[in-house]
C-alpha cells in the first residue's frame, strides 16, 4: 500500500501520519511506501519507506511529481484555512481551489498513460453549509458557504464527485465538524475558544468566553477525525453513490456542556479557570455556524463520531499531556 | 444602460438580444450601448449602439477586453452545452468554468482599478440537481450534479454567491428549466424529443417520441426564459441575501400533458403526426432529470413561468410561425 499525504505538516495530517506509520508498524504486511507532502517540510520517523518532500500544490507540475508513484490512497488535507482564505483571495482560490484541481488533473492524466484509478480522500468541512439552518443539517440540505473557504470546499466536493463518476479517481469527501480538544498554542481563529475553554484550563491556565453558555455547535476530537480519513481511505465506495460527500458524525454540545464535561474530568479547579470576555464580533461570526447534523448516512457507512464531551476531554488527556492532569492539577 | 451578452449567438442568447434591442428602441431613454459577445459572431442590427464580437471567454485576456466599456449589466449565458461538456470533459471545464471565472476575475480587476460592481445574471440549469429527488424540489435541496456539465454550473453558482458577498459583483443566478419549444431542427440532445412532439407536428411533421407518456419534467418558454433573465437584470437584490442561485418558475407537465395541449391547439391532425419509437437509452438517462419544483422564492422575487402548455405552444406559434398554424395546418 502506497499512500501519499497532502497538508502532512499540518495539525491533523501530523496525526493522520503518525497514526498510518504505526498501523503500518504493527501490521504484519511488507510495509508500502508514504510520501508526505506539505508546503513546510512534514516531520518524519528514519523509516526508509517513510519520506517527507517540500510541495505547493497550486504550482504547476507539482501535483505530478506527487503522484509520480501511482499511491493507491491520496489523503487531501492540504489547504489555506478560513481566515486566511477570507482574508486573501486569491491565494484561497489558489492553494484550495485550483491546488485540488491540480491534483485531480495529475490523477486524470496519469490514468490516461496507464490504468489508475487511486482512492482520494479529501477534506471538507461544515463551513460548506451556511445559516440559516434546519434543527439538523441532514444529508440533502444545499451547500450555501458564507465565507470563500466554505465556497472552495464546495467546489472541492463538486470535482471529487464529477471526476469519481467519470471513473478518473475513487473518491470520499469527509466534512469535517470543528476538531476540540486542538493541541498547542491559542490562535486567533473565531472558534478558537471551543477548544481554548477546555485546553487552557487543563494546562492549569486561565481561558477567556467571548460567547455565552447556550451557544451549540459541532465537534469531534482529534482521534475520532484521523479515525473518519482512514475509515474513508478502506470502505467500500460501492454504496456511495454519486453523492461521495460525506458529513462526519460528530457532537452536538453547547459552551456550557463542554464545561460541565471538564468538570467531571478535570474538576471546579479547573472550571473556575475560564473567564467570561463577551466579544460581539466572534458571538455574530459563531452565529452563523453549523450547530447540529443529522449524520444517518455516515453512520450507517460505518464512520463513529466521539460518545461524549468527557471522551473528547479524555482523548486530549491521552493524546497531548500523555494520559494525567498531573501537571494541570498541581499548577491550579 | 451599457449592457453585454456572453453566449449572444445562442438560441437564448439571440432571443434575449431582440428582446433588449426592442425594448431600447421603445424606450424614450437615451439608448445605451450593447455589446453582443460569443465564439461565432452573434447576429445583430445595422444600430450604431449594438456592437457584436467574436470572443472565448477561456482565452487569456477575453474578458478584460469584453468588459473594458463597463457594462452595468453583463448576461453571461456563454457554455458548452450538456452533451459536449460530458463527451468533451477538457472543453466543458475550459469553457464553461476557466470561461466563467475569467469573467469573475476581470470584473474583480476591474473594480480594483476604480469602483465598479455589475450585475451579472448567470444562466444556471437544472442539471445542477441529481436524483434522488424530492416530490418537489425546494430552494433548500442539495445540488448534487450527475454530470460535468451540472458539475460547472453548480460552480459557477457558488462562484457567483462568494464574489457577490464579496462585493466584486451584484450576480443574480437563473437556474432555467428545459426549454420548450425550442425553434430550429430537431438535434441530438437527449432533451430533444420535449420539443420535437410539439415543433415537428406545428410544422406538418413527423416527430419520434422515445419515451412513455407518462414521464414528467419541467419546462419553460423561450419567451418566459427571457423574462427570467431581464427581471434578474432589473430586480432589487437585497432581499436574495447571500444565496443568489434562483430555480426559475416552470411548467411541470407529462408527455401526455403535452400531447393533449398540442391536440386542444392545433388538432387530431398534430397529434396524429407522434410515432411510439421506444429508446432504452433516452428512457434511461431522462428518468434521472427533475420533474417539479417548488418554487415559492422566485415567485415571491417577482418571476413569472408560463400559465400552460397551452400557452407555451402559442409562444412558438406567435414567436416562430408568424402567429398561424395555416402552414402546418396545410401541410398535414
Amino acid at each position: 500500500m502506497n499512500v501519499l499525504v497532502l497538508g502532512a505538516a499540518g495539525m491533523l495530517g501530523r496525526k493522520l501520519a503518525t497514526t498510518l506509520m504505526a498501523q503500518a508498524a504493527s501490521s504484519r504486511q511488507p510495509p508500502g511506501r508514504m510520501l508526505l507532502a506539505d508546503v513546510v517540510l512534514p516531520p518524519t520517523t528514519a523509516a526508509a519507506q517513510i519520506e517527507a518532500t517540500i510541495a505547493d500544490l497550486s504550482q504547476s507540475g507539482a501535483a505530478a511529481r506527487l503522484i509520480a508513484a501511482r499511491p493507491d490512497v491520496i489523503f487531501h488535507l492540504a489547504a489555506v484555512v478560513s481566515g486566511e482564505a477570507e482574508a486573501d483571495f486569491e491565494k484561497g482560490y489558489r492553494v484550495n481551489l485550483d491546488g485540488t484541481r491540480n491534483l485531480l488533473e495529475a490523477v486524470r492524466a496519469e490514468s490516461a498513460r496507464a490504468p489508475y484509478k487511486p482512492r482520494v480522500v479529501f477534506t471538507s468541512s461544515i463551513a460548506v453549509f451556511g445559516a440559516p439552518f434546519p434543527a439538523a443539517i441532514g444529508d440533502e440540505f444545499i451547500t450555501a458557504p458564507l465565507t470563500s473557504y466554505g465556497t472552495q470546499k464546495a467546489i472541492g466536493e463538486l470535482l471529487v464527485n464529477d471526476y469519481s463518476r467519470k471513473g478518473f479517481i475513487d473518491g470520499v469527501t469527509i466534512r469535517l465538524p470543528t476538531i476540540v480538544v486542538r493541541p498547542g498554542r491559542p490562535n486567533a481563529a473565531a472558534s478558537g475558544f471551543f477548544s481554548g475553554i477546555l485546553r487552557e484550563p487543563l494546562n492549569g491556565q486561565q481561558a477567556l468566553l467571548p460567547v455565552s453558555r447556550d451557544v451549540r455547535h459541532w465537534f469531534a476530537s482529534p482521534r475520532a477525525a484521523v479515525g473518519f480519513l482512514i475509515h474513508a481511505a478502506e470502505m467500500d465506495t460501492a454504496s456511495l453513490g454519486s453523492r461521495r460527500a460525506i458529513s462526519a458524525p460528530g457532537l452536538s454540545a453547547t459552551v456550557g456542556e463542554e464545561i460541565e464535561a471538564l468538570r467531571r474530568v478535570a474538576g471546579d479547579a479547573a472550571t473556575r479557570l475560564i473567564r467570561d470576555a463577551p466579544d460581539e464580533a466572534i458571538a455574530r461570526i459563531v452565529n452563523g455556524w453549523p450547530q447540529n447534523f443529522d449524520t444517518r448516512r455516515a453512520v450507517a457507512l460505518g464512520f463513529r463520531a466521539d460518545a461524549s464531551m468527557d471522551e473528547i476531554i479524555r482523548v486530549y488527556i491521552e493524546d497531548e499531556l500523555g494520559g494525567s492532569l498531573q501537571t494541570a492539577e498541581q499548577s491550579a
